[in-house]
């Protein structure tokens, strides 16, 4: 049987959230899918759905087991329980969304893809956040577009904004994964390297466990990942928070915490590396001496 | 019906390459279905081939739409028309494996996984390459444990030892899918990113389009990969010789040639990126500015 | 004869601005004779006046050569002709030098180490402009501890606070000879690699004439530098200002514009870099792969 | 009085060796005067000393002032005691020089600005010193065009082959004060920095410090530098080797070993800098996240 709180157990997003509890979300599919040759870049239409539900399939699973309580699809997200309205650039927008699912009499979550400057009509993120939950909705974040550490700094906004407001909203963080300190407002697609060349500034699992203590710091209680987002870093995620959860996700049986599946290895300077100081502190190497370390945005 | 040549062709890896055929390898098994969830790291033992098979299978299907042209399994790679040994670091190791398989009956591949330096005893990769053809090898080449330019750099040397020694064989490269200028004679394995930090290395889809090219002018007619080399790395394999090969890989339905399919996009400065001469020559920074570009060995 | 404006001709800065004309400042003095071997680091007291004139004579011919306006000295600064404070971190010890110098009848320049987050106190660049004028001060600006583009940032906060207050000064910049855009409030010093390992961070010429052109756009009319500036730097700003003074720095003898001096040079390829799209676009490499782009500052 | 074997002696160069004495060479003097303005870039012809023999005077002062024993001019060197002929690309013009300063019966110093891979026929670093010594030098070694780690590298060759062959001289060195991993055959003036862009690459005392140490460990007892060598960068190869010369550079009285001057700094943080491990470990950020690590050299 599955631990109370577990994968397992049937609740809704919005009664997990009331409860106390960490919601952990999925990750990538178009961009994940994009590169196991199922979804073409630029429209990124998701017509996989249909076209190769196996592998669609496939990758819902790896979410799962990574420990994600959540099941988004392609197209517009509708579970049973919750209806969220995402990728708004302009809070006016989404307003209109969240009034419109409100009226369908569900629980609305409403994410933005915005970073620290705001909307497009320099609408501010604490702003944007009062106005979507005066809007209706129940839960406020960011989603897509922007770095871990980028994204936490909105999330930050939008929670000073609510509390100055006197609004209450539950957080929702949906982070790239892929570092992106150079963005402008318009986020990554801006930057050089979308879609095609992002692969440098990918996470690696420790920068997702970072991300998802801090979040969870800040009061954040639904951590979920966008465009970059594997599998694994799911499972960070769930591995970073299950002391908070009470469990772990079912794929930590193939993962050994902070690497310490490094601990058999014959080459003793491998088994050195079996340790949580070691990951923590490591400033990984890019190999790529003839490039640089930042871009600038084309816009 | 599948073109002459193409996936559907019932022929035997050898006899392609008798043929003068360019055979496509497949990708990383191991370190993607880590990242998927269904392998450990460090003993890196493959059971996930019984214990989560659609997952395995998935995989397979990914590289196969990719373009490749072989199935190999996890453990010993034994097909039903060649044998391979590979991952020695000795080459006198390689050569009593070499000269088992031989005795077997079968055309056999074998792989070495040293870099330009050569194997452990100082036997430089010219020599190994002609000690491996001596043994019985048909097929001789190196896999992992180092990066595109790298491993290419290696072939030009065991090609050159051959010609030296009036040897023949058919030349094979399984590269790694990360960039490893910095790696010392045991590979990247020795590298303080090794196997949690690697993502900053990764290679970008036109990396491996560069390194096919590179393979091929080289008279390499085997590319894969290993380690990092994902379903569309193997892609950009078959798209890079889809002229010599004169087919397209089945996945190449869902992916434009070099950006191609961003020309629908709605913002202008995206859609000037759908060429070939911006991908090219794009440097694509790291998002990392805290983090050096290159490593030093542990070894 | 010097040409009118010239170096030869005698008037007051202030009378200059007044005049509309453009002062170049001179630049470091106490770290270039630090690496002379005349001034200790740490305390960086300026015995070296009286120890080793004909060292400190010689730096300034060639700050004079290099075609600056101005001939300070180590000590506190005092010209025939005006008087400047330097090196507050507090808008509120400026404003008393300011006073107390005022009150000598004297012409006052104010200028504060403060970067585009204002002083300790956290008061902004505009308020302690303001609160700078209202003191007294003549002309107001910045100096020391931020590079070039950080320095030009505070600059503009100051113009638009003193615009947005009808109050009036003439602008003075002298910005570090090194490149600064990880430094928090405290500036430079802050830097791990204060003061012995910044020489990665040194500016080329080339940037110091795009912060000479930047600065005089901003409406900056005393254009200088600080630690870190050497002659070189200042006949860069001498250069670029040319045009606008009428008249070029001694020091242009020995300097070809934008690298033309090279076109003569035996090497084709190094003939092609006596050009100015050439160096303004170049991105030089710092020739140290194992180390970071950006540092954390110790505070 | 000052101590034997100090800069007061009066001794000869080959004189010096032959007693087991280090020689401190001198540093830059046209890339030096260049940036003080009294060189023009390009042809890089040396009338400063004519036109400006005060500037020239005061820059052999610092040389010496940092502990330097020779006193180079600009053009052919000739002191004294005994001749140096430099700056030669090719092994045969080099043994041309020679064989005309031995007929003039002095004691010999060759140098040759070669990297690693030998001279422009491919003669190698081990080739090249032994026919300069077959030539009659009594002193061979490399100078200019490489940096720090590479020269050394160089002369690590030059050593191996002057053994190998039997063959006996005194070994120099006189690297550039930039670091230059990533140039070709024909050294620093054909990566893209050259001569304008190269203050990222330029050396740190700590570097210089790091370049005496392993120099005479590796039996070089004429220590030296190049273009880019400034007076402290002299003083640190004196400082690093005053335990084996028996005496401090003058230009000591103005620093504090090993950051050892930071000690009375009033902010805690700077005072920590005050620290042998601090500087040795320290890795510098450039401040230029938008430019790459490494360059290509155009040829």
């Amino acid at each position: 049987m599955a631990p109370a709180g577990g994968p397992g157990a049937k609740k809704g997003i919005l009664e997990r959230l009331e409860n106390g509890e960490v919601v952990v979300g999925d990750g990538s599919f178009l961009l994940t899918l994009e590169k196991r040759g199922y979804v073409k870049a630029g429209l990124w239409t998701p017509e996989a759905v249909v076209e190769y539900p196996n592998a669609v399939r496939q990758l819902h699973m790896e979410f799962l087991r990574a420990g994600s309580n959540v099941m988004q699809t392609f197209t517009f997200s509708a579970s049973e329980d919750n209806m969220e309205s995402k990728y708004f650039e302009h809070a006016e927008e989404a307003m209109w969304a969240v009034e419109v699912l409100k009226a369908l009499g569900k629980p609305v979550a409403a994410t933005m893809c915005i970073g620290p400057d705001g909307d497009m009509h320099g609408v501010s993120p604490g702003e944007c956040a009062v106005k979507l939950v005066k809007a209706g909705a129940a839960i406020v974040g960011v989603n897509c577009r922007f770095g871990p550490s980028t994204s936490l700094k909105t999330m930050k906004l939008m929670k000073a904004g609510l509390q100055a407001a006197g609004s209450k909203a539950h957080l929702m963080v949906q982070s790239l994964g892929f570092h992106t300190p150079d963005c402008g407002k318009g986020g990554f697609v801006d930057l050089p390297e979308y879609p095609f060349g992002l692969e440098p500034r990918a996470a690696t699992r420790w920068d997702i466990q970072k991300y998802a203590r801090e979040a969870y710091k800040l009061g954040v209680r639904y951590i979920g990942g966008c465009c970059g987002f594997e599998p694994y870093h799911i499972r960070a995620i769930a591995e970073e928070l299950a002391p908070e959860r009470g469990f772990w996700p079912p794929a930590s049986d193939k993962h050994g915490s902070w690497g310490s599946s490094l601990n058999m290895h014959t080459k003793p300077w491998i088994r050195a590396r079996a340790r949580r100081e070691y990951w923590e502190n490591l400033l990984p190497a890019s190999g790529r001496p003839f490039c640089p370390s930042l871009s600038q945005p084309d816009v």
